[in-house]
This record gives structure tokens, sequence and C-alpha cells, in this order.
């Protein structure tokens, strides 16, 4: 029999905030796979802590930051097969994603070399959409409001036009990009209706009026929300 | 001591994707309120159902259909001044909301009418978004893809000009909307790359390309996950 791979989302960061199935997913699997930085840190490992059996066979795979090189997909493809062997060899493999498995994560890359090998079931989980609107304090949309999701990465004039058109936005993946988001916030004349949120729902949360936020760079973790009034 | 209002995101229908904290809080809160149709039916009360101690006090809160008319908002004003009784009394009161409290839930209303007088925390919960990219088995964004969230209610112009410019959307409320959005993704050129979902992770799911769905309505709680080709 092969094994089944599991994509769990593990949500924001609190072990809090993982959901029951997750938990008795984590508790049974017979293999845990997990990203890891070069430097030997995994933060969805972190997050699974309390419900990872001593008993489990571990299997950090140390992600390439920058994904778009010949390296980098040699490196998918490797980590792919080492999840295949397991699975050839019967064992179920749970794989740890931070958020939601299918929203912005690594886990796309594994995803597109297993799935139409071996039997794939995605687990959703608390993403840091909602985390961060939960955080704030901030409802996200209701009624006919649209809800748009940007990557920070975005050029300046693709972050305008589809801020223009929104009545709700959550920019993710701030980082460095967080003075030409400003701009384009500014330019809008929506700085009144920006929120900065970082590490929501973690410790060191922060949570910042865009228009009191003096810091010229952000953590990867950190993202805007910005509403405007389209009545 | 004035109690505390937690509004719990349950998740979109399996009690296995409520998250650890919400159960925690379930047990543990005196006062359970939630919304309920003129039917008397609830459906995040059903999700919940393993998780209510038979102690609590529950408060069903009779929500109306439409929510323009001053009918609607007189029985929110209403619902508000229930869950004040409680918190005056010193009985926290935890909110149970499907999905996320602070996406497209009624649970905006009753913020609206507390978080200014009372100590509100919102627990985010998975959103049907996630939920439906998961039952579909299809990844929702990576790297620099836009999301728009789209409720299936807006105008055929709106809806047309959002799908022209994203990588990925979601719209939601499908229901009776569903000829007019079908109308619009056929005009776009991109039924291929669309795909209904009902009930995602719900017993009944169905999960039906749109290309091959001869519905002419749907229910309330079905999804149509669109994918353009942007690169």
């Amino acid at each position: 029999m092969t094994g089944k791979v599991f994509g769990l989302g593990l949500g924001p960061g609190d072990p809090e905030l993982v959901t029951v199935k997750v938990v008795r997913l984590i508790n049974t699997a017979p293999v845990i796979a997990y990203p890891r930085t070069q430097h030997g840190e995994s933060f969805v490992r972190e997050i699974a802590k309390p419900y990872v059996p001593s008993s489990a066979i571990e299997l950090p795979l140390d992600t390439p930051m920058a994904i778009d090189t010949a390296v980098a997909q040699a490196k998918y493809d490797e980590h792919a097969e080492l999840i295949a062997a397991h699975l050839d060899a019967g064992r179920d493999v749970a794989l740890l994603c931070e958020g939601d498995p299918f929203l912005f994560g690594s886990f796309m890359y594994l995803y597109d070399r297993l799935a139409d090998r071996y039997e794939v079931e995605v687990v959703p989980g608390v993403s840091s959409i909602t985390a961060c609107a939960a955080a704030a304090g901030l409802p996200l949309c209701s009624r006919e409001d649209i809800l748009t999701v940007l990557p920070g990465t975005l050029p300046e004039e693709v972050l305008e036009r589809e801020l223009t058109q929104t009545s709700s936005a959550v920019i993710m993946k701030v980082g460095r990009h967080l003075p030409k988001i400003r701009r384009v916030i500014e330019k809008l004349g929506c700085t009144g209706g920006a929120t900065y949120v970082e590490r929501a729902l973690n410790p060191g949360q922060r949570v910042v009026p865009l228009a009191r936020l003096t810091d010229e760079v952000a953590p990867y973790f950190s993202v805007i929300l910005v509403f405007r009034d389209t009545d």
C-alpha cells in the first residue's frame, strides 16, 4: 500500500490556532516533513511542537530562498523524491505548512510534483489574511465589498491600479517593499484607512496605523490592510 | 467585572476544522450565542455540537434575511442588547460564526454595536476561501499572483472588470446569481479555468468544472474558483 500525503495548514503561528483535524493528523502521521531555512530554523515546526509525537520520523526540507532558479527547482525535485520514498514504502507523510497550504506557500511546488502520482489531501488552515484582520480588530468585508489580496512584491503601477478599484485590500509580504507600498497608498489618499500589522497573533505583535508608522523596512511576515470608502 | 465577547470563527462546517482555541473557548464560555434562521436552524450550532457543554446558557439569535431594512437593523440592536445584558452581569459571551468572523458574516453587525462598549476578542477561523481550494485541490495563488474575492451578488459589469484583471478569483455567494456569473466567465473566455464548488469539505460536497455544470441555480454556500493564465 502506497502512503498518502497530507498538506496541513497550521495557521498564523499560535499552536492554539491549529485545527483539531491537523492536531490529529500530526499525532498519527509516521513521517512529518517541513520546510527549514538555510540557518536550520523552521517556524512551522515550532507551531507544531506541542503535537509532534517523539515516535515520528522527521523530514526537514532545506528550502531555497530564491525560487526561480534552476538550483531551486532541482531542490524541490529532490524534496519530492525524499517524500516519495516514504510514500512508496507505505508511510503517510504529513507536510506542515504555515498558514494555509494553497495560499502563497512553498507547498505548491511539492504539490505540483506529487499530486499526479500520489494521493494528496489538503487540510486548510487559518490564513494570515483573517489573522491580521482579527489582530487589528478590523472587519475585512461584508455585503458587496470586494477583497483583494496583493503580494507587496508587485510593481508600483499594478498595486496602484488594484488599490484604486477595491474596497478592501490585504497587502502581504510587505518586507523591504514598505516604502513603495506606502508611496502608492499616499498617492491614492487612503493612508487614513491603512493599518500595518506585524506578527499577527504572535508574540511581538504590532498593529500600527500606517500614518504613524516610521519604519523604513518591515519583516517578511507583515501585512498592510487598506480600507477605502467606496460608497 | 464586565464580561468579554469572543467572536469565534468555526470554519467551513466540519467540526474537526475548528481550532484548538475555539474548542477551549466554547468549552468554558458561560454563554454561547449564535445566529439562527427563521426556521429555527443554525448551521454554526451544528458545527459546535461536539464542544458545547450542557452547562452553557444558549442564546440563539433569530437573524433577519434582508439586512438593509430598518426592521433588520432593529433586530441587530436587540441582539446586541441581549448579549450586553450577559456582559453587564459579568458573563463572557462566545458568539459562534461560520467560517471567519470578519469575512462576509453577520458578526460585523454585532461587532459594530458592541466593540466600543465592551472588550471583544476575535478568533479567526478557516475561511470558505481556502476550504474551497482544498476541496477542489486547486492552489489559490503563489508568488506575484493577485487573489480577488468577489461576492456573486455584484453587478455583471463589476464582475467582468474584476475578473479581467486578476489571476485568481473566488466568487462567493453564488446561489441564484449562477447564470449571471457563468455569462461573465464565458464572455471572458475563461470557462476552462473555472471550477464550481458546493458545500466544500461538508457532506454532499460537489466539485464540478464549470464547463460541465448544468445547474441553473446553486445553494447560497457555493463558490466558483476562476484561474486565468496571466503569464
